[in-house]
């Protein structure tokens, strides 16, 4: 899903740009994508068939955040997620409330219902009894370390195909759907977002990490930690994936669920990795052809 | 601000009701009384003079939770949180999409502006050139612990007084606000908000009484990290406090401004506690007369 926005990711960080600047832009170039059916422009509707979105962005400096959750008619909730990391209070805004802000601080609007997904909704709105089933949950999460040894994470997502009205997931609260400290590491989750939130996910692991674990055996135990307690209690664990990336820029992964996810740094070419999981280990591998990718810087 | 809240929850489970019950008797009890301003009905008002609710819900069994941000004309946002509890999906709601389901599903509608907290409010606008300081972020929360060993934790608040609209603090958000996992202990979170969510604290301190420390230790370790953390950053730390619970039933609390909070079990009649940082240490002592009380059971 990312790969062209982990390439101007890293054209920023190259550039001395800051982390920052450089995880905003590469999720809100997948944000303006209309190919990318769960962020964005063309991110999939709710079960109304209306487009809100969600946002968040962490700055591992100050452990400042700012978030937006369920908002209708602009174009990067990243973008105003960002912006409202500013000040002690109201960094975080929902509906109606963040909207407003957004259209006084004259954030872009954008209708992001295209046709496609409008057919699409109404192609399964038809073909369901009951509106239960879902799918499509993949957030896009964009973690950056730049030359000053700053992190941040980024976020965006349109959410689960067919969700409630004002349904939120991960995706716009800090210590669940991301989460960033430059001392330690940073972390961000894609997948059931109210899975995730049983377990902190993106919190568990950057705490990991601060006990020691690398970012990637960090993000592995968070996700296994999780799928196992809900495993035990309620005989099964819904979609949970894990990006990391400690202080010193190694990356990390942990998922249930087959994974791609791209990386580079001033040592690394861009690359785009598989991670599959089987008999509970993780198996990660690059990724012959480019056909299919998401996340991570 | 629980005392007889916690009377009643204590009593619940006394006749062999669930911790679910319990704590959400305990926070609606609050809810319904006008004389806390920073909870439900009599709760302060937004910066355009209206009150919206925010609540949240957690099961220590199945780590299922149930949430709501932002809502406004309802009696009872725990009420409504626990009830989103069941299912795999949309257990968090927010904004208008939180009222929809609300209304849908018969939840007692109220208009929770009371005639003193609109007076306060004008008061307040009218001096102030800017609308930027806050004041009376007291959520409640109740951490209840039943026969069965099950344990719940149960928060509510009406949030910042002249918050933006649209503001969510922690209280709707698990691993922030609240956390509870049975086999290990529970916490939630009262204080700001937005410095709460910056180390999700609920989650932290259920963290370390899982690698063994006590709800005391654990909800001490939470909050002074955070507030170690945010004053070498930043330069100071805002309001934090967190209260505990550990799987037999003992509390904690940590914070670093002055606090109160109730206890009770069956062997210990309801007792209220006052907790006073000083000096690195926190001195915590039963109140003489309960003229003063919150949280917590």
């Amino acid at each position: 899903m990312a790969e062209e926005g982990v390439r101007l990711s890293a054209e920023i960080l190259k550039n001395g740009g800051t982390c920052g600047d450089a995880a905003v832009a590469g999720v809100s170039y997948v944000e303006d994508e209309p190919g990318f059916h769960s962020v964005g422009y063309g991110g999939r509707p709710d079960k109304n068939g209306r487009v809100f979105l969600d946002g968040g962005f962490m700055d591992g400096d100050t452990l400042h955040f700012g978030g937006v959750a369920s908002i209708e008619g602009f174009a990067s909730p990243v973008k105003i997620a960002r912006s409202l990391i500013r000040g002690d209070a109201n960094n975080l805004l929902v509906g109606q409330g963040a909207e407003q802000y957004a259209l006084e601080h004259g954030f872009e609007r954008r209708d992001n219902l295209t046709k496609e997904a409008e057919e699409i909704y109404l192609k399964e709105k038809e073909s369901r009894a009951a509106l239960s089933a879902y799918d499509g949950h993949d957030t896009v999460c964009f973690l950056a370390k730049d030359s000053s040894g700053s992190l941040c994470a980024a976020t965006s997502t349109s959410g689960l195909f067919m969700k409630e009205p004002g349904r939120a997931g991960d995706t716009a609260f800090p210590g669940n759907g991301y989460y960033a400290d430059s001392k330690v590491g940073a972390a961000a989750a894609t997948g059931m977002g109210e899975e995730i939130m049983k377990g902190a996910l993106s919190f568990a692991a950057v705490m990991y990490m601060k006990e020691g674990l690398s970012a990637m055996e960090a993000a592995q135990k968070a996700v296994n930690t999780l799928d196992t307690e809900l495993t035990e209690r309620n005989g099964y664990a819904q979609h949970l994936t894990l990006v990391a990336m400690d202080k010193d820029g190694n990356y990390g992964v942990g998922t249930n669920k087959e994974f791609a996810f791209a990386y580079a740094s001033d040592e690394q070419e861009l690359t785009i990795y598989t991670a599959v999981p089987e008999n509970g280990k993780l198996h990660i591998a690059e990724m012959a052809d480019d056909s299919q990718t998401e996340k991570k810087e």
